[in-house]
């Protein structure tokens, strides 16, 4: 397997100087579907594209995929040298690329395979949208255990180590608005002043009790209220809300003690308050024995020292919806130690691209580990 | 005095009609000063004008003036079937048709005056800003009384009946701005939140306690802060508190109450509050020898029954900065029961105009009561 990855390694170059080169936003990413489509037909796979979307997936091997690796495919769309425009800050452009390899990879020992593995390319990760659609599509309901991968910048991981897992922090987004009743600054007893019932909500956010031992936060983020007149009391606002959580379970009881100051600061002062959820990142749920395959597959690659602890990040990640969807489903993410440099979703964000070929080979052993 | 009124009241109709006609909104009473500049002039008396600014003034009698009566001489601004023009909608032209009347009576007695009147045609009092230009250019120094008056409308007063004293409550619009520290959703200890720096403003205002024998408010009125990004802690806002008391000792203590929210609020936070005041009118001091001066008066003119108690209104006046920068000085505000529907302030507003006579009868006789 080795002479074959080393074989395959200035060709991986190749695409990966073409997908950094064509990036494309979420949910538009036509041409990456096609390229890489174009790519697997022209080693004989057989990949499966969709007609009401981006983004497509593999299957190598005999009979139904038991194990899967996905990588993500969309850009982000940033102001580059003061033009706006796609980039690939994230690195998704390298995770297609070891997706690949790792695809080439496994068809060249396709013979010798115990069961069939799944490539899935897909979109719009970058708006937390992409997962959530694969479920929809029923792509993994059939897999056992899922693998992802993503690059880490240098303060999380050194160049050249690599760790089994990247504990991914949840993150929700609410907006709101408050209505309340206007009325003149000498009659305040005829409105409902809605800065007041904000302030509440402000108030009761630092009431809301959760698990000490899980780092999380709940802030209003914006507040609008209030016209030119400064002797008006205002009638109505509008806020958001950002609320961040560790895991899962606390997020749920952050989203049920907004629930329950909404309601009690609604009934404090009769205004009617309505939240809307805008985003929601799930926590990674990260499995033991998807883990282990993983960290022996580092060990087995680079040996003890390169690697790393799993890594502990207050950042996001689609690919979490997938076990929070499907909780039998056994995952984890490979986190790829390659100097990011200055950091993720920087305009400018470089890594050593050396890296991408020993994640080849990390997420393709991972993989026979798990078949 | 009354045959000499009887003979006035066409004139009087008449340069009410001129004034109705011609409003101007404060500072730029430019042509009003005018119109009662010359109207003065063909009654052989010499108002004087000032070189900087609108308005007039004009003194009766021999010596130097020790009562004096004071009219504005301003419209506002607002729509009328739906066009935005100057408009009389406050009863100034009223008042300083009673003025004028009061003017023409006492200069056709001035030889049996026994001391001297000024009539002062104040501008900008729509924006608060005339009583203390007045005041600047020392045109109250030497008076012991000062009179004022004001059209009511229907629910403080009935049409025809007339009330010593007008109680005005005092009002302080103050801006402000909360610099804080922006920092990342996901890391709110790096940051200093904004919004939960107003909360606690707010949580603030409602810890100032103040005599509960007067009524006394004070509340945020405008809140503003968070851009577009609902994961950004904001680091600015900018907001407006509303202050109003029946009294001035009151609206000092609310003062004062506020100052210590702002530095507590900054010591606990390590936010930076800045606050200035955008307006203030104070309370009506009323003086109780000017009061009864006025009420003898009314009750002369239309009897006892008519006389109404002193009139309690939350709204305000820039009278009262006379008394209040000179608390020596003796003065009420004579409150005129005209039926004034639907409001004052009102686009539409309007009166019986009758009960400027019998106004100008009233100012006139408490004048002599006090001279």
């Amino acid at each position: 397997m080795n002479q074959v990855l080393q074989n395959l390694q200035p060709r991986l170059a190749d695409i990966f100087t073409h997908l950094h080169g064509h990036p494309e936003i979420s949910w538009q990413e036509k041409k990456t579907t096609q390229y890489i489509a174009n790519l697997l037909k022209e080693a004989r796979m057989e990949p499966q594209l969709f007609e009401d979307m981006t983004g497509l997936y593999v299957d190598i091997g005999e009979g139904i995929p038991r194990v899967g690796f996905r990588t993500d495919i969309d850009a982000l769309w940033q102001e580059v040298d003061g033009k706006f425009q796609a980039n690939h800050s994230c690195g998704h452009d390298g995770h297609m690329t070891m997706a690949i390899g790792t695809a080439l990879l496994l068809k060249d020992m396709e013979h010798l395979l115990p069961g069939a593995v799944r490539i899935l390319f897909q979109p719009a990760e970058e708006k937390a949208q992409g997962a959530r659609a694969f479920v929809e599509k029923g792509l993994i309901d059939n897999l056992e255990y899922l693998f992802g991968v993503h690059v880490r910048p240098l303060k999380e991981l050194q160049d050249g180590t690599y760790a089994p897992a990247l504990y991914h922090g949840a993150a929700k987004l609410f907006t709101g608005t408050i209505l309340g009743e206007e009325a003149h600054g000498a009659r305040p007893e005829l409105g409902i002043n809605v800065i007041e019932v904000g302030a509440a909500i402000v108030e009761g956010l630092q009431k809301i009790w959760t698990d000490p031992n899980v780092s999380a936060s709940i802030k209003m983020t914006q507040f609008n209220a209030g016209g030119t007149s400064t002797n008006i009391i205002p009638g109505k606002a509008t806020f958001s809300i950002d609320a961040r959580a560790q895991t899962n379970e606390v997020m749920q009881a952050l989203t049920e003690g907004l629930e329950r100051v909404r309601v009690s600061v609604e009934a404090m002062y009769g205004a009617k308050i309505s939240l809307q959820v805008d985003a929601h990142i799930v926590a990674a749920l990260v499995n033991d024995e998807a883990l282990q395959h993983m960290n022996s597959a580092i060990v087995d690659v680079v040996g003890e020292k390169a690697c790393a602890s799993p890594v502990i990040t207050p950042g996001g990640e689609d690919f979490h919806f997938y076990t929070y969807e499907r909780p039998t489903l056994k995952a984890t993410m490979l986190g790829l130690g390659c100097g990011v440099t200055p950091g993720l979703h920087h305009p400018k964000m470089t890594f050593n691209r050396e890296r991408l070929f020993t994640g080849v080979n990390i997420i393709t052993r991972a993989i026979l580990r798990a078949l």
